[in-house]
C-alpha cells in the first residue's frame, strides 16, 4: 500500500485524481504499478488499476493474471472492479471506501452479481486514513 | 453497426473473441473503432469499447465523449459499461444481449445503479442476427 499511496501522490503532482494501484505476484513481487491518467494522455478508462492489471499483463504475458493481488488506494469503481475480475485476480486490498462511485462495496456490488464469473477475495479499508486524505486534500485544492 | 460488425470479424480473424466496437460524433462521423484484443497484446481490459473509447479520446484531444454514440456488436460487460459513462457517451447502440456477460440489461444494470453519474440513451438489439452468429460460430469452432 506504501507504493500505491506514492503513485496516487505523483498523481495529484501531475494533476490526475490521486489513485495508485500494485499488482503484486505470488510471492508478493511488484509486477506493475500505476496511477490514474485520465486527462493526459486522454483516456476515460484511464484508471490506475487498468493501467496497472494492463502493464502487469504484458509483463507477464498473459491477460490472465491467476495468483496476482491487486492493492490500490480507492475503492474500484464497476470498471475497475470488472477489469479485477476478468484479469482473474486472486485478492484486492484497497484503502478508502468509496460511497459515491465505488463498484466493490457499494452500488453495482460487481463481484456478488451473477454475470461475475471470478471473485477475488477483498480486504477494504488497508491505510484509508492516508488514502482519503490524498483525495480530500486534492479536492479542496481544485475548488480554491 | 456494419462497420462494427466488420471489426468483430476481424477479431475473429486474430482468434479474439469476435466484438467490434466503433465511436461516432455528433455528425455520425466515424472518429475510432476497435475490435477485442485481449490476448495480443495481452490485456484483460481489452474489449472493443474501451479500446475504441480510447482511441477517440486520443482523436478529439479529451476524455469527455459528449455527443458521440458508441455503436457495439454486444451488449457492454459491467466494465465496458461504466467506462462508457465515464467517457460520458450520448448513445450506446449493441447488436446481441448477453445473459452472461452483459452490465447493462443484465447482472449490474450498470446505468441504474446510484453510482452512475452518467446515463447514455440505449437501444439495444441492433443487428443481433448477425452480431450473435459472429459469436456462435466462433465458440462452436473453438469447441471443435
Amino acid at each position: 500500500m506504501a507504493i500505491a499511496l506514492e503513485q496516487a501522490r505523483r498523481a495529484a503532482e501531475a494533476g490526475e485524481v490521486p489513485v495508485g494501484a500494485v499488482v503484486l505476484d505470488a510471492a508478493g513481487q511488484v509486477v506493475a504499478q500505476a496511477h490514474n491518467r485520465v486527462e493526459a494522455p486522454p483516456d476515460p478508462s484511464g484508471h490506475a488499476e487498468i493501467l496497472a492489471l494492463r502493464a502487469a499483463a504484458q509483463v507477464l504475458g498473459t491477460p490472465r493474471l491467476v495468483n496476482c493481488d491487486l492493492v490500490v488506494t480507492l475503492e474500484p469503481c464497476a470498471m475497475c472492479a470488472q477489469a479485477i475480475a476478468h484479469a482473474r485476480i486472486r485478492r484486492l486490498i484497497f484503502g478508502a471506501y468509496d460511497p459515491k462511485g465505488g463498484g466493490v462495496e457499494h452500488g453495482p456490488r460487481i463481484f456478488t452479481q451473477p454475470t461475475c464469473h471470478h471473485r477475488p477475495e477483498v480486504i477494504g479499508g488497508v491505510e484509508e486514513t492516508a488514502a482519503s486524505a490524498l483525495l480530500k486534500n486534492f479536492f479542496a485544492a481544485r475548488r480554491q
